[in-house]
């Protein structure tokens, strides 16, 4: 790629300089960084907005602030005028599991993508705008190769290489099964990057390999190479594991304001720095202000859970959203009924469990019948909000706070089994 | 697989027995033989005829006797009345090598696959009834798979289980790359096993992994498991490399008698017995009788090639033919005028050599001018042939022998560079 960055005026290398500056920030790596900027150098000089690709898997349509990480950064190269690609997989969605053996890759139907496609583009809404998005089913390319294409599309890349992927490493070393279709996965991820002449891919972190391919085999059809932007990992509510639907450990875009304010003020201190570098849209300075302040004291952990739990609510809903929100927190938990130290209670059960089930089970409460009788008297709080239901079907998630009465609290933790 | 042989009568389980015994004479190996023989009952029982496939690489359509180890296999089969399939691998000849890097894999056109295989029949209808034979090119149905099936069908296959085969382990512990297209190869030759449902497969001992492919995959697709047969390789006039025409060390079926009568000649004597049994159409007691009296030396190795040279130039000629080459090669070699030990000289130049060169490279005479002149005189002879030209260019073979006047003899051998 020849040197744009030297043909652009002065004015250019700054806009340049700058945009490199905002990319840059906050992410895990980027594969080459050298040529990112010139990929930004050329686009200015010529006029043209980069193409921003992200792929999407069908099967898992809802979004948490863990997959806000990713679109926050596409964000910034929209605001800038580039044109972000967001590619749903939906061929090999609807081939599932050819094994048969994961429940998890379950054979969707034409029906369920476009469903999920439509889910996920509402919730995406909240963060881009929709209307500049180049959307894509790669099902459309995909499912026109035929073997012969399959055979000069495998032969560009060896099979030592494939093995070099951490995942499949382990697994062939400890003797645990690769089916010789899962070689695949990565070369169709990285063939739609050569179908849609993609500059940049962005992916989280555990997507290194994956999104590496788009690159190698954009150089075997003699295109220009992809660039790399690999984001760091959200930790969710836990701080252990990654946030995840399926750990119940979330902040999910749609949910109501008082939930995600609540939800917020759950995460581990030592994450709170985290959750404001990732997933707040505040100015780069003022999430280091605040970073620094934590670290030195001066500011309390629990006022900068409460500036990110209401900076959280207004991203995903109103300014006044947030504002109610953070009323109804300090309505709720601080007017003197909330202690500081909640005791906490490792819950191991399902994910829904009957109001006057949970409570007998974790003890706030000694039985049912005391459980259905102060739900009547109107003495049960589930996050601060009254219980009048005793058939509620309770939703577990981690830090999910119960109140009996204006003394007794507990707070859930969910038992990961590690 | 239900029991047939035990619903068969006491006539018909004899039949099966004797099939058996035929099939199973200088095999390698059959995987596995109980099957074998419970299909040859099924086939009396339903008077049905066996599928019998042999796969074709269509880039080498030159028959040596090499090949016929296994085309004498696939006869005995026809004899008893069952099916041949044989199948061109036209689909991976067209595609040649998509890697670019190998000169021995050229794409070839659809014209180059039709005469490619009609030189196959060709020599093939010395030893099969080939209005009898069941011919397919596999691009019939492998140039309609698509991507979606090439998942489905990889899903059958563990990565661990491919790498089994000992080129690719081989390749993979010693750093040396293995394209992951390589791995297509076997599920492509066990697919067409899958669609022409062949009860039984055929190949070279170098075959192992590839043929036990075909039985894999029908087995996930809930086929009968076909039953494989692996003949020995046959080594070549060097008696060390297995008979190859890029070795130059082979007995082409299309060539004259003197020649192939000749070059029998030139065998090793201790591959004479080999010879015998995987190339010769001698009833099975002859053979083992041949065999004892070569190792008790009541018979004389070269009266043994010379039965053998017999035999062959009969098998793909004529037994009239066969009798003239023998005369040929007395009158030639052994009325008085060769020796029975002639010196040896290595050969390592090329493949056509310019009479005269070879003759002072070799020095047989002490330059080319006497060479030529000798030519002029009718004093060179090539294998007792005589040389009148002196620009000949002369084909060199392992065990090619040169004469000048009546005394001096050389004998070629070539130089395999081991």
């Amino acid at each position: 790629m020849e040197n744009f960055f030297e043909k652009l005026t002065a004015e250019q290398k700054l806009e340049t300089e700058r945009q490199l500056e905002v990319y840059c920030n906050g992410v895990q790596e980027i594969l080459p960084e050298a040529e990112l900027k010139n990929k930004i150098a050329k686009s200015i000089l010529q006029n043209q907005p980069l193409k921003i690709k992200l792929g999407l898997d069908p099967s898992a349509p809802d979004v948490h602030i863990g997959h806000t990480v990713v679109l926050n950064k596409l964000k910034q190269f929209q605001d800038n005028g580039h044109l972000i690609q967001l590619i749903i997989g939906d061929f090999t969605g609807k081939i599932g599991d050819p094994t048969g053996k994961s429940a998890a890759r379950n054979q969707l139907t034409d029906e369920e993508v476009k469903h999920n496609a439509k889910t996920y583009f509402e919730q995406f809404s909240k963060v881009l705008d929709m209307d500049k998005v180049d959307l894509h089913y790669n099902s459309a390319w995909l499912s026109d190769l035929q073997l012969e294409d399959v055979i000069r599309l495998s032969a560009s890349i060896t099979v030592a290489r494939l093995l070099e992927r951490n995942d499949f490493s382990e697994r062939l070393a400890t003797g645990k099964p690769i089916s010789l279709h899962e070689f695949f996965y990565p070369l169709m991820q990285g063939y739609d990057s050569v179908v849609l002449e993609s500059d940049i891919e962005l992916g989280g972190n555990d997507q290194h390999f994956n999104v590496l391919m788009g690159r190698h085999l954009q150089e075997h059809f003699d295109k220009e190479k992809q660039v790399v932007i690999l984001m760091p990992l959200l930790e969710g509510l836990d701080g252990k594991e990654k946030m995840s639907k399926s750990k119940n450990n979330y902040i999910g875009v749609d949910e109501d304001p008082n939930n995600m304010y609540g939800k917020t003020m759950s995460i581990p201190d030592e994450l709170i720095a985290k959750y404001f570098s990732l997933a707040a849209d505040l100015p780069v300075k003022e999430k280091q202000q605040i970073t620094a302040q934590l670290e030195n004291g001066t500011m309390h952990p629990r006022d900068a859970k409460m500036l990110l739990g209401k900076t959280i609510v207004r991203m995903y809903h109103s300014a006044a959203a947030a504002d109610k929100a953070e009323q109804h927190f300090k309505t709720i938990f601080q007017k003197g009924a909330m202690p500081d130290e909640i005791p906490e209670a490792k819950w191991k059960g399902g994910n829904k469990v009957l109001i006057t089930d949970l409570i007998a089970e974790i003890g706030l409460l000694s039985s049912k019948t005391e459980a259905r009788k102060m739900i009547a008297n109107g003495g049960i709080r589930l996050n601060g909000e009254k219980v009048s239901d005793h058939q509620l079907l309770v939703e577990i998630t981690d830090g999910l706070v119960l109140q009996a009465g204006k003394r007794k609290f507990v707070k859930l933790r969910l038992s990961t089994g590690k």
